[in-house]
């Protein structure tokens, strides 16, 4: 089982409550192929860089069975750098400074290796890329997942229209369902959403965990309460690539799997947002996810005997 | 198995995005008692009311099992009036009026045929009026659960924090446990409230869900993902009634049966915003609470299979 992630590949300036950090690891296909890695191989990142970035996170990615065929290194160009301050509750940020550099000639061509993947993981980025990663595709992947985000909603509707007709999951959080439907309440909101082309609806919302829509079924995934998020960015990216890892891995793509597969998600950003970056990504191993994933187990089951 | 129920009993007017009502009954007691009696009777109801409290909303709390010789009437006052707006989402709200009336006075004091009750609950008030009524109990209650606010916990800490060493479990909100410790991250902050007395904590976070906290142990139920939050006042009183009352019914304290208990509270609750003040649980029926919390089973039940 394969999965082609897309999405950028960067580096970010941070700042938390909790600390700051100058020029870090970032970007989609980054977090996504670090968790995805952990449930099966190969990854196939598609993205872009500039002459900046580090070699040595190009061979741990490779290390971890991501293929780096689809990324384009431009020579005489930077990488992507985004930088943020987070807000106490860690759910708001400001967007201090976004230089697009490599970014905003991103065109990305999908290798001939890549073709005959099993899962699309489209990150976020325009959604006329995201939709001619779609067509490059000769055989459609089993499941395509979508991110997207305010910006685009706003500034791009009619392409991003275009692009969610193509996929079977839409994975943004809260506000964001909210902003493409004019929607205030969730369910109603997710309603709308299955009838633009998604069969399946994945709402983030941070600390306060995670619901997937689908027909008339819904589930929720709470998040695990920790002493201090520390850094949330790249969260939901990990929370991807811990749900395709998954399904993958499992080759299941029920609504059922998909449950379980949404805390495997939930388990991966839990330990995405314990240090910055994905620094804690990279020390984890199988009994760490295992044991998260435990942890889950025991926060939400509860013995039900109707008296 | 018994409960006393101490609150207010009130005139509340409310305005929400989805509409406006004058005048409809209200209060802790009663979202308490109308939740309770689904499980338990008798529900031993300390209030206070004045001469404009209708006759009718006694009988029909009676004819539930409720029983009303706590309840002190005042023939020459009026009972107790909020009148609140709340946002569009539902979480906060703006308090326009509030007259006390007969509350300025409430000296609770239990009746004889209260003794021996083997579960007390304690709505938001006074926490001296709190504590009086722990003493005034000659045997000590199975469990003895607390309800607080934001105004108590700046404005009487050190009379909060004596009530606080007398209970078992404590019942807030989320900013209302930040507020009591000075700690952002709830998983702190519970860890000094279980300190100061309580040996549960159960934080209510509205849509997003509650979490029980107890020794090392944490425990999440969702809220039911709803089309519309018609109404949420009450829906913390309503949740603490179906609490408890499970937990009556049941005769059960463990941590265990605390979380299908949280699942009772939480389905309870469920169906108090479904409409303008305790209306909707008047309708109720054994049933439609099994089909509640049948999907809240089925919102969080997934089968992990670690592979």
């Amino acid at each position: 089982m394969s999965i082609i992630a897309v999405g950028s590949m960067a580096f970010d300036a941070i700042e938390t409550p909790f600390g700051k950090v100058d020029r870090i690891i970032g970007g989609a296909a980054t977090y996504i192929s670090y968790a995805a890695s952990n449930f099966v191989t190969p990854i196939r990142a598609v993205s872009i860089v500039g002459n900046d970035f580090p070699e040595s996170e190009m061979n741990e990615l490779k290390r971890r069975g991501v293929s780096l065929e689809g990324i384009e290194v431009v020579k005489d160009q930077k990488s992507f750098f985004w930088s943020g301050r987070y807000h106490l509750d860690m759910n708001t940020r400001d967007t201090l400074v976004t230089d697009l550099n490599v970014m905003a000639n991103f065109n990305p061509v999908i290798p001939e290796s890549y073709q005959g993947s099993d899962f699309l993981m489209l990150g976020n980025t325009l959604p006329s890329l995201q939709s001619s990663v779609i067509r490059q595709l000769k055989k459609r992947p089993k499941l395509i997942v979508l991110d997207t985000m305010n910006f685009w909603i706003e500034s791009m509707p009619a392409e991003l229209r275009e692009t969610l007709s193509m996929v079977d999951v839409l994975m943004v959080n809260d506000s964001e369902a909210r902003q493409l439907t004019g929607e205030f309440s969730i369910v109603k909101a997710a309603r709308k959403i299955l009838q633009m082309g998604p069969s399946h609806l994945i709402v983030k919302k941070g600390e306060h965990g995670a619901l997937l829509f689908h027909e008339n079924h819904v589930f929720f995934a709470p998040a695990l309460p920790l002493e201090d998020v520390f850094d949330p960015t790249g969260a939901g990216d990990t929370f991807a690539g811990g749900f395709l890892g998954y399904l993958a891995k499992t080759r299941d793509i029920s609504f059922e799997n998909m449950k379980t597969a949404i805390i495997m998600g939930s388990a991966m950003a839990s330990f995405c947002v314990e240090k910055f970056g994905p620094e804690r990504l990279k020390e984890i191993n199988q009994q760490d996810i295992d044991q998260r994933v435990q942890q889950f187990v025991e926060l939400v089951q509860f013995d039900i005997d109707l008296v």
